[in-house]
C-alpha cells in the first residue's frame, strides 16, 4: 500500500483507442474538433492518433494529416501510438513531440495482435526507442493483458512486471498497465502494480482500464490505494466493440471525473465540459451517450438544479 | 475497517426496484417468470413486490396477485416493501413472512417522497412493525439518500445512523442504507458506514447502491472492506428513468458478481444464469441490455471461448 494522492493525472485515449474500433469512418474536422473540446476541458495528455498500418486500422490512416493541422496548446501533449521505424519516422515528419510503444504481457497475445513473441516485440522496438530518443522525443510504453489474455487465460503479474521494466530500459517515462480484456477485479490489479512497483517507482506506473465488466472505477479506487497517480480514459467510455450496441470500451472519464474528485483528488479538468464533449461525440458518431456520470451531469442540468455539493 | 466478508449475500430488488418505474405495464406472467428464474439462478433474496398506492406506483398493483401465484421455494425468501398498516395487512393476506419498511435520512426526501418528517414516518411505521412482528413477520429496514439528498444536499452520516438505529429499535433485523442519486463516492460511503457501524453491527447493514454515476461497484468494494457481506442489486441493472434510454438504475447483480467472485467471495450465485435472465428481461422490456459483465460473458459464450480462469 502507498498513499493515495491528492493530484491525479488522465491521459486521455478516446481520439486513439476509442475511435481506432468505430466502423464508420470519422471525418478529421470532428477528431480536430474533439481534440480541441478536450484540451479546452482541462485534458493536459491527449493520445490523439496511430501511426501503424492504415489497413489494418483504417480509423488511424489520417494521423499524419490530423498532427499536421492540429493547432498545439502550451501545457498540452498529444502522443501518439508508434509501432515500429516506419510509424515513428512518419511521427517525427509530423512535428510529434512524445510517441507510445506497446508490448503485450502474454505471449498469445503479442503473437495475435503483432505477429511475434514478446522478446522480439522488444528486439524491434529497441531500435524505436534509441531513434526517438535520439530526435528528443519523450516515450511511454503499454503492457497489454496485464491481468488475462483471451488466448493464454490468466497472466503472471510477474511477466508484466518483467515487460514494464524492459520498456523502461528502452527509454519509456512511463508504463501504462492495460486491463485489455476488462475482466480484472480489485485484487488482481492490486498484485500487479505491487508486482510492477517492485521494479519501477509508481509514479511511472500509469493504469489503463476497459469496463467490459464494469469493473472500470472500481480498479481505478484500488489502484489510487496502491498509490498510482496517472489513469488513461476516453471521453464517453469510447472504444467498445461498435458491432455490440453499448458494449463498454475505455473506461468513461467522466465516471473517473466523479471518483477522483469525490475523493477529493484534483485533476484540472471541468466535468462539465467533459459531459458535454462525450455528449456531442457520441452523437456525431450515431451512439447513446454511454457515460453514466456525464449523462448525470446533463440530467441534472436540465433540471436547472443546483449541483450537489458533498 | 473491518475483515473483508468471504462469503455475501445478495438481495434482488429488480422485481421491485427495478420494475417500479417502468413507463409501461410488465405482465404479471413475465413477473412471475422473472422471479422464478432468478430464484433458480442462486437468488436467496428476492424482492418481489410493493404494497404501495397502486395510483402512485401502478407498476406494483398487481403485487397481491403476484404473490397468491408464486411459487416458493424452500431456502429462498420474497419480501415485498410496505409503507403502512393497510399495505401490511395486504401483504399478510397474500401470505408474505418478510416485508420491508422504508424511512429517508433527509428531512427534504422524506416530505418529498411519502409528505411527512422523518420523525412522522418513524410514528407512523411503529404500529406497522409492531403489527409484522406479532404476525411473525421478519423485517427489513431502508434508509435512503445516505449521502446526498435532492433537496437537501449533503446528508449527514449521524442522521443515516439515527435513522437506521430508529428502523432496529422497531425490529428490523438488517438495514438497508441506500444511496438513492448514485452520487456517492467510496470515502463518503465509508464514513456513512462507520458512523452506523458504531450504532449496528456490521452484520445488520447492508448498501444499496444506484449505477447513474457509474460508482455502484466502486462503492461496493469501498462496503466489502468495510466488513458489509449483504448487497441489493437488480438483474440487468433495471430500475433507471426509463425516459433516459440507457440511463442506469439500480447497481447490475451481473456486475456485482463479478467483482464478488473475482475477490473470492461466495455468493452461491450462478453468473451465467442471471445474465441470461437479464437478456430476457431487457428484451421483455424492449431496451437495450445494460449490465457489462452480463453481456461480456453472453458475448464470450457466443464466440465458445472458454471461460478465463483467473
Amino acid at each position: 500500500m502507498a498513499a493515495r494522492p491528492t493530484r491525479v493525472r488522465l491521459v486521455e485515449t478516446g481520439p486513439r483507442d476509442g475511435l481506432q474500433n468505430e466502423p464508420m469512418p470519422v471525418p478529421l474536422a470532428v477528431k480536430l474538433e474533439l481534440i480541441e473540446r478536450l484540451a479546452a476541458a482541462g485534458l493536459t495528455t491527449i493520445e490523439a492518433g496511430a501511426f501503424v498500418s492504415p489497413k489494418r486500422v483504417p480509423q488511424m490512416a489520417d494521423s499524419g494529416a490530423l498532427y499536421r493541422e492540429l493547432p498545439r496548446r502550451a501545457g498540452v501533449s498529444y502522443p501518439a501510438l508508434v509501432p515500429n521505424l516506419a510509424g515513428l519516422e512518419a511521427a517525427l515528419e509530423a512535428g510529434l513531440d512524445s510517441v507510445a510503444l506497446f508490448v503485450s504481457a502474454s505471449e498469445g497475445f503479442s503473437q495475435h495482435n503483432i505477429a511475434c513473441s514478446r522478446a522480439d516485440s522488444l528486439v524491434r522496438l529497441a531500435p524505436v526507442a534509441a531513434r526517438a530518443r535520439a530526435a528528443g522525443l519523450s516515450l511511454r510504453g503499454y503492457v497489454s493483458c496485464i491481468v488475462a489474455c483471451p488466448y493464454d487465460g490468466a497472466v503472471d503479474p510477474a511477466a508484466v512486471a518483467e515487460m514494464a521494466l524492459r520498456l523502461a530500459d528502452l527509454g519509456c517515462d512511463e508504463i501504462s498497465l492495460g486491463d485489455t480484456l476488462g475482466i480484472a477485479t480489485a485484487d488482481s490489479v492490486r498484485r500487479v502494480i505491487e508486482a510492477v512497483a517492485r521494479r519501477l517507482p509508481r509514479e511511472r506506473i500509469a493504469m489503463h482500464f476497459h469496463d467490459t465488466y464494469g469493473q472500470g472505477i472500481a480498479n481505478t479506487l484500488a489502484s489510487l490505494e496502491e498509490g498510482i497517480a496517472t489513469f488513461d480514459s476516453a471521453v464517453a467510455g469510447l472504444g467498445g466493440c461498435p458491432f455490440a450496441p453499448g458494449a463498454s470500451g475505455n473506461v468513461a472519464t467522466e465516471d473517473l471525473l466523479h471518483l477522483l474528485h469525490g475523493l477529493g483528488c484534483e485533476t484540472g479538468i471541468d466535468p462539465m465540459a467533459v459531459a458535454v464533449t462525450g455528449a456531442w461525440i457520441s452523437a456525431r458518431l450515431g451512439r447513446p451517450y454511454a457515460a453514466r456520470a456525464g449523462r448525470a451531469l446533463l440530467a441534472a442540468a436540465a433540471r436547472t438544479e443546483a449541483p450537489i455539493a458533498l
